[in-house]
């Protein structure tokens, strides 16, 4: 094991202990909430392994394991949108992260050109599922920040069917 | 499928559509963040199935699926801390949610007794990885809004080492 964690031996520890001891899943990745560190806003929510985790808390910078590249990313490399660390924390059991930062540039953090990944609502209540048609989406995001095109040019699109 | 989803056939309809096509992971969850509406903080993190995602958007009320219960998590249902749907927001490529709650009662989300499941903050830069000894762990949170052996009596403990 990393030297920078420590084992899991209790609940008692991993919930009330004063030490980093990540719980990576079957496929060595944990997963992690971003925010905008002024608004609250939740940018995106991606995976990390242990080395993507270790870079982020030695750089202050972002890293995040790309499962659909398979290699170690760090945020803001091709659109130059680095997410600047402000606070990483870690949830009771420590099998989640939460990631508050700042974003250069635009300001923007998803790949689609939008501010926020989460650009659109999911329509709610009982006049949303009576009809049992499929649940209509909102955009809460009204114009993209930049042109992905521009930006990513002929790079992989990470959305996955 | 559920009538209320759309199928996947595009990466241009799932980023850019207006209906919900939601992607289950092979265990058939989607993880789902969620926040307190009025102060952006990230309570917790936990994971949805269909069942649980239609009855969140029909009831207004956060139901999960509990992975250590293995079954339909009606949140608040032991301890009254129920959260009330504010707003619902899907990611670009419509496999993670993000829900926006008022919070019943004490306003606690975490089963350990704080607000936030993440109570703790992960110590940064390279005075923290420099050493090679393990990261520290400091509380953000510094007092539980309520007792869970009060509140839960001996309900399983969902932490797994």
């Amino acid at each position: 094991m990393n030297p920078l964690f420590t084992a899991r031996t209790s609940v008692e520890q991993v919930e009330s202990g004063f030490l980093l001891a990540p719980k990576f899943d079957t496929n060595g990745l944990i997963p992690v909430v971003t925010t905008d560190v002024n608004t609250g806003e939740v940018l995106m929510h991606a995976y990390m392994n242990e080395e993507a985790l270790v870079k982020t808390i030695e750089t202050g910078e972002a890293h995040y394991y790309s499962r659909s590249r398979q290699q170690l990313w760090h945020k803001g490399q091709s659109s130059g949108l680095v997410q600047k660390l402000q606070q990483l924390a870690i949830d009771d059991d420590q099998d989640c992260l939460w990631m508050q930062v700042k974003v250069a540039g635009s300001g923007a953090s998803c790949h689609v050109g939008y501010r926020s990944c989460f650009y659109r609502r999911i329509a709610t209540g009982k006049s949303a599922t009576d009809s049992q048609q499929p649940i209509q989406l909102v955009f809460t995001e009204e114009e993209k920040t930049f042109d992905p095109k521009t930006v990513y040019s002929d790079a992989l699109n990470p959305t996955q069917l």
